[in-house]
């Protein structure tokens, strides 16, 4: 039975502060409870419907599970309707900036819409980006609408809050800053190394001047009159050219 | 003065049922706003701060305009916070598909996330694709999420609504339609004219079988883990390979 007290602590984790105090977080819907049940992040309990238990049971015998209504996971959660399930998580501890095993790094700077950041966590499961790197005011990855929008890559991405200059100081490959005045990203070469730094869509990238040094990139804009791409787009078209095609 | 009146029927053009039968619709945002008063689209009245008004009276002169307090505009429209403007505007009369000027068409089957219709409008504004040829079920245009997250670029794009099939029969040029099992769009060559076909999120393209022939490719993943990537910045990655560097 779901008593009124967890309902009211369920609710209390879509607000960034309960989750830093607590160290939880929830992620809604089927395919999400489902991938995160399959992922290395510590589920400590889960809210479903019969429908998701006589489903889906195989997957959920280690796990503790309160049975619900609907109507209650919708209540819960941060979805309009939520016939499913929602997981309860410890929000692992933050890993390391790590630029000894090969690849490259995405870093961002102050993106704070949860939708672009979660499109840009997919973005880098989907290419293999093993770390994204972001400013501390960058919006929170367990914030609800980054986990929905993530669709379950954020538990394969490490990703790595901080001061931007600070982590990205001892990094010892060239980084390459999105602006829409740089070298055009159809002519610039790329090595098997490096940084994608993306600013924010209303600053941009504003580390410029603060002693690191940034190699500015840009994807053209040909004829068209569009005063910028969405930051994801972006992000997406710059990292196919970066490691797409074999890079 | 703001009538009761007139806050009413604003907020009526929130739902496509009434922006079909009044034939209009808003425009939210200072930015948003003079971008269409630079535009084609018809006006026709301007919502407004006094701030506002003194900063652009230049550019709304020939304009009927109200003055309002950034709370009305706040209750009148989607945005949250609005100290600006919304500008009333007359839903202009659909274009029709042209397969004769030169260029690429970008046909969308069941996109139903205002968002990744803005985006997608984005996109086409940057890459100067003239056409956008959507199914009957994908969000209205002028749904005020699609018309924010489109930055203006609506405007400038044509927007073409019907039976997918009806609409892309006539068209000479091959049909790429983006699915996870294509030829990779690394590979596979691009003609200076032709259409790229996109699927929603949860039912990919659907119109495979319905007599139109397709060249499935697909944006290959290499190593990664993501199920898939945003519409959005699939879309961008594809048209970026297919019209960027010069084509």
């Amino acid at each position: 039975m779901l008593s009124k007290q967890t309902v009211k602590y369920l609710k209390s984790l879509q607000i960034k502060k309960f989750r830093k105090e607590f160290g939880q977080f929830l992620v809604e819907g089927e395919k999400a409870v489902l991938e995160v049940l399959d992922s290395t992040i510590e589920v400590k309990e889960l809210f479903i419907t019969e429908s998701f238990y006589k489903e889906h049971f195989c997957n959920i015998q280690s796990v503790a599970y309160t049975l619900c209504t609907s109507d209650q996971l919708g209540d819960i959660g941060n979805f309009k309707t939520n016939n499913a399930a929602i997981a309860l998580c410890t929000i692992p501890e933050m890993g390391v900036v790590d630029w000894l095993t090969p690849g490259w790094t995405i870093a961002l700077d102050g993106i704070n819409d949860p939708g672009n950041l979660g499109t840009i966590i997919r973005i880098a499961d989907w290419y293999r980006i093993p770390q994204i790197v972001c400013s501390e005011d960058t919006v929170e990855v367990y914030n609800p609408k980054v986990i929905a929008a993530s669709k379950g890559s954020f538990s394969r991405v490490r990703i790595i809050y901080g001061p931007l200059e600070q982590l990205l100081r001892p990094c010892p490959y060239t980084i390459f800053a999105a602006d829409l005045n740089g070298i055009s990203i159809y002519e610039q070469n790329f090595l098997k190394q490096g940084v994608l730094l993306m600013g924010s869509e209303s600053e941009g990238v504003r580390i410029n001047d603060r002693g690191i040094s940034l190699q500015k990139i840009t994807i053209p804009r040909l004829l068209g009159l569009a005063e910028s791409l969405n930051v994801g787009v972006a992000t997406g078209i710059c990292i196919d050219r970066i490691v797409g095609s074999g890079h």
